[in-house]
């Protein structure tokens, strides 16, 4: 069961409500006059791979104006990413920019505060609270029991915004530790109704970048718990959307795309799975069909994978066979497997 | 708290029994007289990588003679994977191969299983029944609960081995399907104390298949339960062993080696972390202390990471700050830093 939330609008996304979760990143390049064209052709890949909404760190003023014109034509919802200065939230809210990150906390008086919610409820724009356990509160980063202190500092943020009335708000707790991660969130979702942003903050590069991401997060979303997640790599933006796309499925909450059930490989086999993967790679990446592909070595358990996917290719001896709707389908030899197989998804398309 | 296990004995290796849980790989190239060099330094490069035991697909008796060459001057345990002929799996106990990894019911005639299992008890080695989804005996293959039927398979081998007397015997029930593999496993723990292997087979391609690995492994040994485990990928075997290390760190069972906590980048940093976590990426992997690296592009979050490291670095403007014990401890331009963490990292350690 899914942990209700209220429904938070970052322009034409809805994150929480029961909504789709949605899959998040960040672009990793400084905005300028000579980066603007590859971060509006970023977004549009980043789009078509599956993600949701970009966030954009903006340390300037120069900043929020490229982000402004990137907004305008962006095929999806941008972010802004504030720190310390509330003057650049307020110039990012002249253009379409649909969510600001900040926490008030950092953001000084309350004056400040309540300017940026004033012109965020103007424009129909939310916020999104971010804590983070290595950027608590002076007077709670020294408290052992991190996911508590989190909690506190979210609610300190949660209790400002609340005096002025205002709700459009997702909420994050983040811990580079998938442990203190996990608690915080559970702690924070069995108190309050704002959607949550989940995510291991800073968990590293790609391999132990995933295992930390995939842990974290998967384990909060089979308790019901997360609207929005994103995966924090020291990988690419696409990675991280990859990856994102890649825990939803994992724990049955998307379906479409190509589910690829493939083998290891050992030696039994002749057949070479991880070549032949990646051969059909691009071509299957681009299937937006829910479609179970299994791409077996032997007839060990090649013939079984293949009765439960869409459709199966096995090696067998020096040939392999295509399977279809569970049967033997089709021999070809090893070097036509590529492009037969191709041919027969198509097909099914 | 660990599920507890009966432990069993594979070489030098303890399975079960409380004993630290080990990683495994199966190795992906036919043996062969011109291959048998390779697999040898093979085995010493997974050996380093964390290694615990490595498993060969035994299809004819040609493979049994070279995997017997290669136990005799591995550095590792070695286990044999044997498919319909029993006589390949004496063969192997002629030598020193530690275990067997065979499913009685493919092997037929019950005088066949016997001959095995008074070898295997001859020679101290170990028995793997490994159950798979997709190779599931007829009479159950059709049963809509598959980990169910995933346990029934399991039991009737157990059954077999039992009325022999033979109990050194590790189980594992795999399916390509995280939740089949995981409910499987969750039902064969809460009624027998063998030893279990775990893993998500056939998981796919690296990114997909670590997601799938991590998640249902990762909550298994959450839950306690594992004894030894094995990443499936369509990738390498040196792949699989780092993803299967992690995984344990992520679980936090294993906390030799370099945790490296390093931000995703983001526009607002000049610092790019991605490069210089591959620049001493080599040298990390060397180390086998425990030691937690902070390399943080900036001072948002920066500064709060190395605290908590044991050495972290952070951008600053046009220079990064080296962080020891918490503190800034040194300042260089970008260009010096590679060099100057290596340098710090070493009188570490």
């Amino acid at each position: 069961m899914r942990h209700p939330t209220r429904a938070v609008k970052a322009g034409g996304l809805l994150i929480g409500g029961g909504f789709p979760i949605s899959v998040q990143t960040m672009w990793k390049e400084p905005l300028r006059s000579d980066t603007l064209a590859a971060a509006a052709k970023g977004l549009r890949d980043l789009e078509r791979a599956g993600c949701d909404l970009v966030r954009f760190a903006v340390p300037d003023l120069a900043t929020a104006e490229f982000l402004g014109r990137l907004a305008a034509e962006s095929p999806l919802p941008l972010a802004a990413d504030i720190h310390f200065d509330h003057s650049l939230a307020l110039r990012c809210l002249d253009f379409a920019v649909a969510k600001i990150r900040i926490n008030p906390g950092n953001i000084g008086q309350e004056w400040k505060v309540k300017e940026v919610v004033a012109r965020t409820r103007d424009r129909g724009a939310c916020l999104r609270i971010g804590v983070n356990a290595a950027s608590l509160p002076h007077d709670l980063e020294n408290n052992h029991d991190v996911p508590v202190s989190m909690l506190k500092a979210a609610e300190r943020e949660m209790e400002l915004l609340a005096r002025l009335d205002f709700h459009d708000v997702v909420f994050s707790l983040k811990s580079s530790d998938v442990q203190e991660t996990v608690e915080a969130n559970r702690l924070f979702a069995a108190r309050y109704d704002y959607p949550l942003h989940i995510g291991v903050t800073e968990a590293g590069p790609l391999i132990p970048g995933i295992v930390k991401s995939t842990l974290g997060i998967g384990v909060l979303l089979k308790e019901g718990i997360g609207d929005t997640i994103r995966v924090s790599l020291s990988a690419s933006s696409l990675e991280e959307v990859i990856v994102g796309q890649q825990i939803l499925r994992a724990v049955q909450l998307r379906s479409a795309g190509v589910e690829i059930i493939s083998c290891p490989r050992c030696g039994r086999s002749a057949f070479d799975v991880q070549s032949f993967v990646e051969q059909v790679s691009d071509f299957i990446q681009g299937i937006k069909k829910p479609l179970t592909i299994a791409v077996m070595g032997c007839v060990v358990n090649g013939p079984g994978e293949a009765r439960k996917a869409d459709i199966g290719i096995t090696g067998a001896g020096k040939k392999a066979i295509i399977f279809k709707e569970g049967r033997p389908h089709r021999t070809v030899p090893f070097e036509d497997a590529a492009a037969a197989f191709r041919e027969e998804v198509e097909k099914l398309l």
